[in-house]
């Protein structure tokens, strides 16, 4: 693979701080986020960071455009560097179902899809200009045995957001809407400024009317 | 810690056929599923295996017995060698909700309890009597240092039961009752010889009376 040469003026605090010799990846990339994602679970050397650096690369999205339409395979894990992206499915009626909305730190992807290489059921959507650093199946396969201890920074990571999915069962289970809106948006007071109350309502399984009455209500508390 | 010596007429087939030198465990305890399953992702020496061996201990439920009560904190992460058991929630009315059933070859425990220490939402009760190998945070904890590559496993495991759980909240979302039943009965067949009605209904968010009627749609097809 060709490496382009990374310029002497990077403002890549890797380049610049650890005068490391990195291999530049395809595209210029910033990778500090991902590091320090990273580095909050594991330790890396030098040599993996660069290994890192080489099987990511960078890609934009405007606003509205897809990383990810159904029946396409999910290609690439993606780690969010800005910006905000929706995963969501359209039912047999032509209405929309949010699974998950990413930021700025997550991940997002359609995990199914890219482990079993089948297409997905799933649309990954841009609901802001957004930056993200992707990884291809056998990238990551390779990285899992070179750098064998981000087998436990992937650990954590899905440990976390399968406890975060469990309760989300439970709530659609035993809570009202009411309380679900409640819970949504004292664990994620952010998105209410950042994601339209239609994609919310979608999230919640609730039509946007309802979210508006019931966000009425709340704010009358 | 005490040792028992394992009883020369033992039917482990790890002693039997393998003629390994097994520090016997607290109690007399088959591992071999256990094993068998970490074995499907991961290759274990015969130290591992040891290991492994001294750090679970066995415990036996007699249907109706609980492993965790609400507001306990969760121990020990278990793996089921036969039985059955249910996890699930008491709403402020009274209600119970199944957040899931685990079966043989099949780990349970309140992950989020586990990890924190803090305590338990869930209640985790055994439907059949139940075999089961348990763990404790510490004792997992040094697994994972001692033998990285379960980390390997652990991550495997936990991906797949969060894509399980993303089918689950995308039916939610976007399914009938009829169909989210539809999908139960083609992903868990043997469910429904071993678990009553009830509690599949607390598990599709569904009343017994709704079920009931949806069994019966459902045969005269």
């Amino acid at each position: 693979m060709m490496k382009e040469q990374r310029p002497a003026n990077s403002t890549d605090p890797l380049l610049v701080s650890g005068n490391l010799k990195i291999q530049a990846p395809k595209q210029l990339m910033d990778s500090t986020k991902l590091i320090n994602h990273f580095s909050k679970h594991i330790k890396l050397t030098t040599d993996e960071i660069e290994l890192i650096n080489s099987l990511f690369s960078q890609r934009s999205l405007k606003k509205r455009e897809f990383l990810l339409k159904s029946n396409q395979i999910c290609r690439t894990e993606s780690f969010i560097f800005s910006g905000c992206l929706r995963t969501y499915s359209i039912d047999e009626n032509g209405f929309e179902h949010t699974l998950t909305f990413a930021v700025e730190d997550w991940w997002t992807g359609d995990l199914l899809s890219f482990l079993t290489e089948m297409p997905s059921f799933y649309n990954i959507v841009a609901l802001e200009n957004s930056e993200i650093l992707q990884i291809t199946k056998m990238n990551l396969d390779k990285l899992y045995v070179e750098v064998p201890k981000l087998e436990r920074y992937f650990r954590l990571l899905i440990q976390n957001a399968y406890v975060t999915q469990q309760q989300r069962i439970i709530q659609n289970l035993s809570q009202t809407a009411e309380q679900r809106y409640l819970a949504f948006i004292e664990k994620y007071p952010a998105f209410l400024q950042r994601i339209s109350q239609k994609h919310i309502a979608s999230y919640l399984g609730i039509t946007p009317v309802f979210l508006s009455m019931l966000r009425k209500k709340v704010s009358r508390w």
